[in-house]
């Protein structure tokens, strides 16, 4: 037993070696694990299941608006990506190809799916009461990443929703963008409880044939930021490329305009880094598979009376998503230290000193916080640590994002702030080559964003001095 | 609106040109369409929220026995099909390869993955603690099919769940190998109204690599069977290839048991043959994304009166999935026509004479029987006819199976009996060399299932003449 209680813990630090925490808390609290194909992650159950809670939210959420879910093919055909240049171009190097099956085909595993819906778009699509055309697609996509792989974070395959719709005009399309992007706050603040910045990229960070770029943006426990959730609004370049026409109103053909918005299961590693402790995985219970886990201890004399509460309390938490571990041949503290490890947001402890009582004991995940409470109020004092807990979690997230979100007036300001690992705002001209030029001299920082809300009067560039378009949040990314 | 009328309908006649009627169905309904990749598919949002249902019924249902979903990686390497050599052969044919991005490594995309979860349960399983171990996976899957591609029958990439589990004992693998296999046939008889015959595949139709396979199988107004689940006994094949071992109670290290089992998006087309007709499609109500639509019937004096009145009664339907149809431009019988097309069970009628009356009218898709209906009793009604649609389309097709599944005695009945489009039970030898035989003469005819309840006398098997081993069912199939 000891060894194996040895091999449950954490042993890098989350302030010590991020890095490594972070791969040891996925792999132990049994999220992922790499692939014997380099650069594949295989999800464990552990982690699907949050995978699970996110689309499970976020596809209720987006039926209501009236978006529909279809499937389109794995397999993309090299003509299709060749019909909007910049978007070709901007994944050309990423793409896994299938050796020829038939003569002159050449078909690429879908890296995002684009160019093969808007074909047929370009067939569905004939009159202005066709639109506007709302579909979205649960599948993986195949990125073939070079730089070292990072379990959720980087990998070659990912699984992730695409959003691809299709608008009469500009106005519409452009508020269903944002629209979209709200979603995505949502699911990351409500469900997730993790605060994100929200604006616009840069012509440099740009999405490939787009023309507006929004995002949401986290900052990680290590001072990086971590790319949410992207919605683009990709104006006529793709209708234009594929052919999309539709007759108006006025009975005249026209181009119509469109957006395409995705997240992923890249969500899952922000989840971790965001909560989790030295001890292993902290999920707020909104997307905790088990919320309460109930722990009886016992030893011969007593087993049966206790298991027999231990059900009856099983039965009075139905509401929520419990589990009992009844296991015989694992110590109390071994399975504390499991459920621990593993982040279930309640534990509930009952022994015969307990019973006696009638009470249990309730351990909070989050702060560790011990309390008696008699059985007879436990559903609702469940319920009350179980908002409790998503809201600290959230408000925890919080404090330290407005803790590290600064303002830099000077260059040196700007470099010290970035090295001391806060996202920094400031001055900026809008230049893809200055902003190459930042990147360069800081060791990698990026433009995270364009905050929405900007101010009307703006000082002159961080950089390279120049009068400023814009204030800009720039900091090193995932 | 005349042409448009025209090109709703289907042309071609259930009972004249059963292929091209049943392509037709799938198209004008807008469940799927070919992709412009050859072989390939897209599924539709009316085509995936059928899926969805399939899907939410059928994952529920294995997430009770402790089926717990997961994901695997699309590629699987070259060396991993080659330690199981009957899977590798069965497969061969149909894998798709992707270009070499690495020095010596060669990957296709999943055709099944047996092999790939298998690689990592054997890291996964070290004790009997550890077991039963049960995944699923909804993933999509691709097999290179030379045949010509039918939606939803035969496409080169389609979507499916496949479960993988893994056992102590001989026992519990063939118990919940079957299982599995009740739970199909809850999904295909409860659910899409389709009737199944249940047993084993002979030797020649085995799965590649399994000990033994069960199967449902349907039988088709054609005269075709179709293959709607299968459920694999792996026996031990599979854990001596990839080195799966597990330390048994009696501390020994023993070779655990495994079972995998499947159906797929093929459903959707089965479910279309069984029920639909010449005017397009027909879904019985639990599969149906639309379960009754509002058609108001009104000119510009008693418009506003009448779309009022329809939303009241929209509102009192709401625990059904109700659209109403208040788009301008369409005429009432255009509308009718449509969602006739579509599938939509029951049609409720509202106009002037119906408001006075303070009823409406009912139509049911599968009979198009009409009756006029009290508002007051809608619900209770519209609750009733949805239950009897299901149970009439379930009841027709099982009179519809029940009617061509004969007994031969002689091989010309035998051959006669296929000629006639029917399933055909006869006795049988059991060898692959007969089996082959047998197809070769029939034009095709493969035995379907060995059914459960095998009688205890056997006679002369039908083709070979020497003695019969099995009764099997033959057929033709798709």
């Amino acid at each position: 037993m000891a060894n194996k209680e040895e091999k449950l813990g954490i042993k890098a630090k989350k302030s010590e070696d991020f890095s490594e925490w972070y791969n040891e808390v996925v792999i132990k609290a049994e999220l992922a694990e790499h692939s014997p194909i380099k650069g594949f992650m295989v999800i464990k159950p552990r982690g699907y299941s949050i995978w699970e809670k996110i689309q499970n939210h976020f596809d209720k959420n987006i039926k209501k608006i009236g978006v529909e879910n279809a499937y389109f093919p794995l397999l993309i055909p090299e003509k299709f990506f060749k019909k909007e240049a910049e978007h070709a171009e901007g994944f050309a190097p990423e793409l896994a190809w299938i050796t020829e099956k038939e003569e002159g085909e050449k078909y690429a595993i879908r890296p995002t799916s684009e160019t093969i819906m808007y074909d047929s778009y370009s067939r569905w699509i004939r009159s202005w009461r066709d639109l506007p055309l709302r579909l979205n697609q649960w599948c993986n996509v195949l990125r073939w990443e070079v730089k070292q792989t990072k379990l959720f974070l980087r990998t070659r395959e990912f699984l992730w929703q695409e959003g691809h719709c299709v608008y009469e005009t500009e106005e519409e399309c452009e508020k269903e963008a944002k629209m979209y992007l709200d979603e995505y706050k949502k699911i990351c603040e409500e469900l997730l409880a993790i605060p994100v910045l929200g604006g616009e990229k840069t012509d440099k960070e740009r999405f490939a044939g787009a023309k507006r770029t929004y995002t949401l943006e986290a900052l990680m426990p290590d001072g990086k930021a971590l790319q949410m959730g992207t919605s683009h609004n990709l104006g006529q370049n793709f209708a234009k490329a594929f052919g999309i026409r539709f007759l108006g109103r006025d009975e005249k053909e026209k181009l119509p305009w469109q957006n395409s918005w995705g997240f992923s299961t890249r969500l899952i590693g922000a989840l971790v880094m965001t909560h989790s402790d030295n001890k292993g995985l902290v999920l707020p219970p909104k997307v905790a598979p088990v919320q309460v886990v109930i722990v009886p201890i016992y030893d011969s004399t007593n087993k049966e009376k206790i298991i027999k509460k231990a059900n009856e309390i099983k039965l009075k938490l139905k509401s929520y998503d419990v589990k009992l571990d009844d296991r015989d041949g694992y110590s109390p503290g071994w399975k504390f230290n499991e459920w621990e490890l593993k982040g279930i947001p309640i534990r509930v402890e009952i022994g015969p000193k307990d019973i006696e009582k009638n009470q249990v004991v309730l351990v909070r995940r989050d702060t560790n916080e011990k309390e008696a409470v008699k059985i007879s109020g436990l559903d609702k004092k469940v319920k009350g640590t179980l908002e409790y807990i998503q809201n600290h979690l959230f408000e925890k997230a919080k404090k330290f994002l407005k803790g590290n979100l600064v303002f830099a007036e000077s260059w040196n300001d700007f470099a010290n702030q970035l090295k001391a690992r806060n996202l920094v705002n400031a001055n900026f001209c809008g230049s893809i080559e200055c902003e190459d030029d930042i990147k360069n001299k800081t060791n990698g920082a990026t433009s995270r964003l364009i905050p929405f809300g900007q101010p009307k009067k703006l000082g002159k560039c961080i950089n390279c001095g120049k009068e400023a378009k814009l204030i800009v949040i720039f900091g090193k990314a995932y």
